[in-house]
């Protein structure tokens, strides 16, 4: 195990009860606000890359080079803490570039290079390329995965799953479950494998915002067994591919109606890519009984605001009669 | 003094050693991460509706009516605890509607009642009409000033205070100054009065980002004294009015080309309303030898993120070669 990380976020970070919501469900429904790590660095991708960045500074790189969407919150927060380290930024970015806004906006302000992508191409192997480019630049590269998804950045969720017991413990509640978006796999091992080493019951239940449940689970397995070789049974592992809808960063009127929905009764605001889908998800398991062994439920809060894009702004304006009666 | 107060802000927040300006400029320079509050609350503006809004709940009212510019974060962070809290909210918005997005698109998301006014109309008068038709309907509505920034939202940084001087010892730091973005009193008074009542000489500068020094004083001085009608000396209070530039929310190239440059060496994006401005006249006043007789500044980075639209970005993408480039 990794003993160094930086300590840049702003944590820990507070578990609140979603008063409204607990009462219409007839269960303790907490959310613990990991969007609330910082500003540049917000989300839970900070946690992971506090250890990510650490190993690069100790290995002594001078280069990272990541990958990820073109709004992709982990590319973000690698190039906040990149200008903060003096490390030179590489961001390889999939997908189509429209408004220079959200995360693409402050990528580039941060100072990141920035590389875009076909939806197509294969971010590993631009990622590899412009590795040996750098390389015979003499500098020395080291590339971090989508989402800072592998056996180094997972200790910044065994820390936040110790962190979760800890206010468990101080909130006097006892979480039968602790439930999250998954999107590269890495805060879902974290979380699994501090539950493990601790020999909890807390379920930990993931809900897949793009790849299937057999792919996200192949990938927890991979990054568990780098962290512990020895760890071959994976029963209580739990993914639900069940609430992707349209794919990755796509919403349904009927999601952005739930975002909405849960904005104006608890004050939060999920985002379309990540939260929204898994705590749609997680709701609507709640109301089929898939939860009825359960009281105490959390949910994590992994950020995402700057994923709203102009398009899936403009759709909420026209799910908002209020507003545009008042204006 | 105010006892009560809403617990929902991710307090403390961090205290950073800026380490590339403070070696370019020979001093210490620290920044407090007041932007690390939150997601829908981020910002300074919490601190006081922590007071404000548990004031609301203990008196009785149902119904917020506070106002702002088009972008106000203060406006958005009232509208989510108003959400959270079940507290009716309108907004009296000035200025010119654009784009659906920043601030304004997260106050429609949270359900909060929008009344758009224009630039020369008076917000106090509106606000005033509004809560009597309100309490024609049989609502009890309670007015909070713009940016919260009364006798009970000081509150709110007198807590700051405190918790900079803990901080303070922990990193075994005597700040000779705090300084700070003041657009509405608020901030600034209640960290003179913390200043005050334990009587430290820390000075406490403020740089006005729209209004004159002259105006800011007097503002400041009315909030104190509703604190404590026994302080008649106010040597000590000290607001620089010379970095202003455009006006309110405007930035010149120059300006928004220091923003770029303070991303990319510390990886802290400002804001082009508040921030940005006050953090540029500190920068500016130590070049000119104004701090000469201080060692370590503390820079109170009081959000804003959302501030910056369409335009401006547009404009800082045309600053960014490199980034042109790439692309």
């Amino acid at each position: 195990m990794l003993q160094r990380k930086l300590n840049v976020a702003n944590l820990s970070t507070p578990i609140q009860k979603l008063e409204t919501l607990s009462q219409t469900l007839g269960k303790d429904i907490y959310i613990k606000r990991d969007d609330y790590t910082g500003t540049e660095i917000s989300g839970n991708k900070v946690r992971k890359l506090e250890y990510t960045i650490q190993y690069v500074l100790d290995n002594g790189y001078d280069t990272i080079i990541t990958t990820g969407a073109i709004t992709s919150n982990h590319a973000r927060a690698t190039a906040a803490l990149c200008a903060k380290y003096n490390i030179e930024c590489h961001l390889v970015l999939r997908g189509a570039l429209k408004a220079f806004e959200g995360n693409l906006f402050l990528d580039a302000m941060l100072g990141a290079h920035i590389h875009v992508i076909d939806e197509h191409q294969s971010r590993e192997k631009a990622m590899e390329r412009l590795s040996k480019d750098l390389e015979s630049e003499n500098k020395t590269p080291f590339i971090v995965p989508s989402g800072a998804s592998d056996w180094i950045g997972a200790h910044g969720y065994i820390n936040a799953f110790e962190e979760i017991v800890k206010q468990a413990d101080e909130l006097n509640v006892q979480f039968d479950s602790i439930n999250l978006a998954v999107g590269s796999g890495g805060t879902y091992a974290g979380l699994w494998y501090g539950k493990y080493i601790h020999n909890l019951s807390t379920q930990i239940i993931g809900y897949a915002v793009n790849e299937s449940a057999s792919i996200f689970k192949n990938k927890v397995i991979e990054i568990i067994n780098e962290l512990d070789e020895d760890i071959t049974t994976f029963d209580t592992l739990s993914i639900n591919d069940q609430y992707i809808g349209l794919g990755y960063a796509q919403a349904t009127d009927e999601e952005l109606q739930f975002y909405i929905d849960i904005a104006q009764q608890e004050g939060v605001v999920l985002d379309p890519t990540y939260t929204g889908k898994a705590f749609r998800g997680l709701v609507e398991e709640i109301k089929q009984g898939k939860y009825d062994d359960q009281k105490a439920i959390l949910f994590i809060h992994t950020g995402g605001l700057q994923g709203y894009t102009e398009e899936t702004r403009a759709r909420i304006q026209r799910l908002l009669p209020t507003f545009n009666k008042d204006l």
